[in-house]
């Protein structure tokens, strides 16, 4: 059946091809493609306005998160599907966090009080090879404290500030994706903050949110300058301060 | 100068008083009283479109916010200017915090990891007061620290439930004024977030945020009811919950 309507439809182009001329039938093509390209950017145009309806993101995340697998976020094309043992192909609160963070292409400000949790620093890590330019500010206390992936940045070279004063929390957890993507809550970057505890983070591009936390963001870093810090203070510079 | 004006001002107002006649004035008087309305109203208008084209509110508060006198937010019509020693008429960030907080006229939902901040729980304690239905869920181990208000506000009679499990912690920081403002952040409500940390809280009305926060508020809520935990368990029912 299906073979007799391929037979018969490759017969009728080659009817019309027999009886167009070629100039006739380079026409024909030519308007096909200009409706297919108007018809490719009026849903386009559709697409838009409908999202710009909406106004700029803003979804919000709840946690604990249930641990699936995230490997396809970090390996893009990856031609065999992951062996491990968690469950594949499911969306939870960390893999849509991960997605939004891994979604930099310039640059990402993280603020964050408490940084242990192995998969979001992979993905820090994994930026800054990619040439996005991660700027990090920390707590004094908590970098240092067993687990924090603080040092494994500094290695590489991301740039680490911390809080200067010990009597003080640094107790921000918000981070900006190329300067228009907030994601702020309560959410501290360690594992039972995502896998035990009752925890939020909202993701918006509203810019009357954005800009005050990339202010915020400025102020800190540039407070927290080690230039301004005497020799001997617990800071190191081990990156090209930008 | 002045009292030439004043004198010459209440002259001409006497003499068209004299002119007119009580009919005429009453009708000057009743035009005026419509035009004053009118235009009050035309601002009012005004106000709202300006509002309403910059959409819901949106404000972003940092801390660690400087010690000012907060005693207007607590007592309305105050005859006598308060004679504490902090600075007056000044806003901060915890003004700003707080006057969010007493805007509660039905219902505050209140989602805190570590609550032992006096003015914090005086506002709290006043809305309850006031008759606005206050709910709280809470931290099971951070309630019970030195300092924790918890145990003043269930004896009052406000509704507290926590987290059941003693493994996982209860870290959000949000609450929900008369369910369409969200107040949510970094900050727990503790003298040092407040005055020492670096911290972030988030006032926003914009319903695709506050939506989501008071379903999981109503999740927590349910999840944590005392009717589902066995007798000798730490919850207390202290309130009629509603």
């Amino acid at each position: 059946m299906h073979v007799a309507r391929a037979f018969s439809c490759h017969l009728s182009l080659a009817d019309m091809s027999q009886q167009m001329s070629f100039k006739e039938l380079m026409k024909v093509l030519g308007l096909g493609a200009v409706a297919l390209v108007l018809g490719v950017e009026w849903i386009n145009w559709l697409m838009r306005r409908l999202r710009d309806s909406r106004g700029p993101l803003k979804e919000v995340l709840f946690f604990p998160s249930p641990q699936v697998c995230v490997e396809h976020l970090f390996i893009r094309h990856k031609h065999f599907p992951c062996a491990c043992p968690l469950p594949h192909g499911v969306e939870t609160s960390f893999s849509r966090l991960l997605m939004h963070l891994l979604s930099a292409r310039m640059s990402l400000d993280l603020c964050v009080f408490s940084f242990s949790h192995m998969e979001l620093s992979r993905a820090i890590l994994l930026l800054h090879k990619r040439g996005v330019v991660v700027r990090v500010v920390t707590d004094r206390d908590y970098m240092t404290i067993t687990g924090s992936q603080i040092g494994a940045l500094r290695k590489t070279g991301i740039c680490v500030r911390h809080e200067m004063s010990s009597a003080v929390h640094m107790h921000h957890k918000f981070a900006l994706v190329d300067g228009k993507k907030l994601i702020t809550g309560s959410l501290n970057w360690t594992l039972t903050a995502v896998q035990s505890n009752k925890e939020n983070v909202m993701v918006t591009e509203e810019p009357e949110l954005v800009g005050p936390y990339q202010q915020e963001f400025q102020k800190l870093w540039e407070a927290n300058d080690p230039a301004n810090h005497k020799p001997g203070q617990l800071n190191i510079k081990t990156c090209k301060d930008r």
